[in-house]
């Protein structure tokens, strides 16, 4: 099959660093060879860099970021437990279907697709949450919910958040934000292919873990034995759980590198200033954005198909022009927004001015506009 | 970090074959990419080719080897279903920790450790089982257990078998032996780096799977209706359930191609000399062999620790003398075999008489033999 390279500017991927292209070559090494677990100690240890949490449970976990969110809810919840989740997007949903799927009592608090929940709303909706559970940044819309408010307010309850789209793209702020499990993903921000989640979960979390929960594959308090430096003073006791993916820990390794090397504010300021010429540029071209203004992510941009498309072009048609003639790919809309909307990110590596230059003039082109 | 490569003939992983390295770096499309779907529909292609099968329900699970032993168990057992599981080793000992999870009965049928699981018993243990799951080759004693007579003697039962080490190794017939869900590893005889799970489910297991599983990640019916190619006539029609994990198809994508290429027989050959040499080396340096003639995997070999080993070298200083000395990883006994034994693998590329060559002259060095 021939080679064909893209400007990933859909909702993830987006494309990897040159760094993490050049880690996943790197030879394997066994899991529980001394140099792969130094390697694994401090991708943790950048991990919790980028999640800005002290937490010593912080490890990516050998799935993709519906695999964090999944080891999120399996590890805490059991049959009967109640579980507030904020719903706005396709991300929402999700949480709600997974932990109803674990016997949650899943108390949904809704906000309509393409605006922000209100916090107040999400803490009140239940007396005694056992956890409140929100997405961070809304894959589906391109809306930020607010977490820090959920945090203040949260009482007896966990804090569990979906920071797949923000992470390393806004700030996430675990431990200032009270936050007690946060799963991410690699493909977003991180500028590294999809395949593994970061996780991390709190003192509190870690204590109300469900014993024997109906996941061995995503049971943390094994995986832990595994990940889990042992003490300086004792001899390595690493327990074997499953295979590390070596190949991905070593992209996320580099990954997670080029972010920490750049520095977080200056890497969230670049995703702050594509996001701006991003969406300037589509409303400079008549185009009108989705998510509300201050809720607006801008790593990813949800934009409202044009009634006015040239002569022959449907929304599936702009994205194929996009693919087929520029080596660009957006994303469609999910769910309700289907057909109505485009999704375009600029994450990762992606976000550069120079991708943003080339898509406005590729989009203007393809609309005529 | 400086790079470090190593010769790995530990239980996995293997060394990747090189044109698996390369795929690696390919550059990483959309996972609704029209060129990566052609792609992931290839690496289903061949995974039904190097797995002996038909069955429609073929694919890369994203998780590890235990990823794929949940996600058989989880899309099949409903509470209070008997599941009878033949246990001579960890990953017969894993199904039941899994099975049992997830609330089956799990009736265990054992042999030790180091000899194969007796068909007759495992078929007679249980008058109607809903499932009979075996591994077919134990990582972790060399042990190759029969299934084809676990087929034949199924009734209506679903025969479930952990295929993750004897895949690409020895021959594995998902349909000859009427096999209904198999699972493997990409990290063995693939040649690939751990990170997916080779599946397979045949209709009768796809029409017993339960409606609704408690994980949502490992939910085959909803996978099926991303991975699975829409009929030749229609328009393409996937819906989107978890980012694919696209690098590392890539990889396996690569890893099967090498394999096909040379054909499953002359695979299978390799293997089969390699491990010969191997165990005819080990014998010739006055070791005594674990599993018995007749059911010796030979891609991976456990033998006795000796108890004259050369002064100040203990079962954990021979191996870190061959891994810091000559670049070598052999294994180390797991479970009640700690200690006692070396599991020394020979898989994927790795399996090569020069690597047996050097194996046999390191160690015999380390041990003065």
């Amino acid at each position: 099959m021939p080679l064909v390279d893209r400007v990933l500017m859909g909702p993830g991927p987006s494309n990897p660093y040159p760094e993490v292209v050049a880690a996943l070559a790197r030879p394997v090494l066994g899991h529980l060879d001394p140099e792969f677990l130094a390697l694994l100690d401090e991708t943790c240890d950048r991990l919790r860099r980028v999640m800005q949490t002290a937490n010593p449970l912080t490890l990516p976990v050998s799935g993709t970021g519906s695999a964090g969110m999944e080891a999120g809810f399996v590890n805490l919840v059991r049959p009967g437990d109640p579980v507030v989740v904020g719903v706005n997007g396709l991300f929402g949903e999700r949480m709600c279907e997974v932990a109803g799927r674990l016997g949650a009592q899943v108390v949904r608090v809704e906000a309509p697709w393409g605006e922000p929940l209100d916090p107040a709303r999400v803490l009140t909706a239940h007396p005694a949450p056992r956890i409140v559970a929100v997405v961070h940044a809304e894959t589906s819309t391109g809306v930020r919910n607010d977490v820090a408010e959920l945090g203040e307010g949260k009482g007896d309850a966990l804090l569990l958040v979906d920071v797949v789209t923000s992470l390393a793209g806004i700030a996430v702020d675990v431990d200032g934000w009270a936050v007690d499990v946060a799963y991410g993903g690699t493909q977003k921000c991180l500028g590294v292919p999809p395949g593994l989640a970061p996780f991390t979960a709190s003192a509190s979390a870690r204590e109300r873990f469900v014993e024997r929960p109906s996941s061995w594959y995503l049971d943390m308090g094994l995986i832990a034995r595994y990940v889990e430096a042992p003490a300086a003073s004792g001899a390595p006791a690493r327990t074997y759980h499953h295979t590390a993916p070596v190949s991905m820990v070593y992209a996320l390794h580099a990954g997670l590198g080029v972010v920490l090397d750049e520095g977080l504010p200056s890497v969230w300021a670049r995703h702050d200033e594509c996001g701006r010429l991003l969406q300037d540029g589509l409303e400079a071209m008549g185009l009108e954005l989705v998510a509300p203004k201050g809720h607006r992510l801008p790593e990813l941009t949800t934009v409202h198909v044009p009634d006015d498309l040239p002569g022959g072009l449907d929304e599936a048609g702009v994205r194929r022009r996009l693919l087929e003639r520029y080596g660009i790919e957006i994303g469609s809309g999910a769910g309700p927004m289907a057909g109505r909307v485009w999704r375009i990110g600029c994450m990762g590596h992606t976000a550069r001015p120079r991708n943003v230059a080339l898509l406005l003039a590729a989009l203007g082109e393809v609309l005529e506009r």
